[in-house]
């Protein structure tokens, strides 16, 4: 198998965080968001969605929504478990990890898709009919952002990481998406010092640097 | 357990349509969106995000996210399996279900959010804030549901259903998305046969009436 890969996109790296703490690995190839290669006819051709990461299996099955990437990872490789150990775990960890992707990765994306110049065509991934930016996303966008941090703030109130006492990929979402809100100069209020914690603690894990 | 619901609303039905077609009965408790009682302190106390569907545990868990609740009610009824049977079938049906929810159910909802009159501060769902409406979204959307209804159509001519030859919530999260369309007049181009073929078998569904 092969990983699609952009080594300094924000969800790609979801991915590479993922399977770095599994300790496997996985080659990647690299297609240069940036310049727009996603939505070329050569990557088109694997990924209709022209959307990164994608997974590629040897029988050509390609896997294209980080999250169901992680999950089939998960499934050959259950230890160490991301996704939770029990029904009751994994169902929380899904719910926690959706809310941290649409409050925090979604809501960045948002405001640096929308406020971006060389994005000013490109208001959302993947799409090659060329969406114009949306001004009014940066100001919603950093609205999510406000509750995001607030809320992960709670959620680490209560418990060492995101989802319970165990890593899990509800945590590597929630760093992706601070790393990612850094890029449009929104950080961690100073006054989140559970969030501050876990943000130095998890950043200091090799897998950060994947 | 009970299942926090709006018998009206487009993104609990996914997850009444789910439990309809494992063939369970889980009571319901009615919660008015329309009203906006999701942001009200009775039900912000089940669920702080305002989200709805959500899933009461007996031990007072809640799971607030429609794809957590479907997993979690998979995990403990097995059969019909409704999200594959391997972890291949599984990574794809996620991936598809996953465009369908953010083509297909979220652009919808981007075009109703912020164009009906009774939304205009609620932007985004669970919102406490009153986000305003952001008038770009619309034609963003609706460009958006192009692509949805061209890429439904592309495999529902390779299969039977959205995500192979086995009904999964891949469908059921499309089926609710084109209901939830024809609330802004947005209906399957003509052109596209396979996808009225499918519709109209899903919808003769019972589930479909959930």
């Amino acid at each position: 198998m092969k990983l699609y890969d952009c080594a300094i996109a924000p969800n790609p790296r979801r991915a590479r965080m993922f399977i770095a703490e599994k300790g496997l690995d996985i080659p990647t190839v690299q297609v240069d968001l940036l310049a727009g290669d996603n939505l070329k006819p050569d990557y088109l051709a694997v990924n209709p969605r022209g959307l990164l990461p994608a997974l590629q299996l040897d029988d050509g099955t390609v896997i294209d929504e980080v999250v169901a990437i992680c999950r089939y990872l998960e499934e050959l490789h259950p230890t160490p478990a991301l996704l939770g150990t029990t029904p009751g775990e994994r169902a929380v960890v899904e719910a926690r990890q959706r809310q941290m992707e649409f409050d925090g990765m979604i809501a960045t994306s948002e405001v640096f898709r929308n406020s971006h110049p060389d994005f000013a065509d490109r208001s959302l991934p993947g799409d090659p009919n060329r969406p114009p930016a949306v001004a009014g996303l940066v100001a919603r966008g950093r609205r999510t952002l406000g509750g995001f941090f607030d809320a992960l703030e709670g959620h680490l109130d209560h418990s060492e990481f995101v989802a319970g006492n165990q890593l899990s990929l509800a945590d590597i979402t929630a760093l992706c998406a601070i790393d990612f809100a850094g890029w449009v100069e929104i950080r961690i209020p100073e006054a989140n010092t559970n969030t501050r914690r876990w943000y130095d603690s998890l950043s200091a894990r090799p897998s950060a640097a994947a």
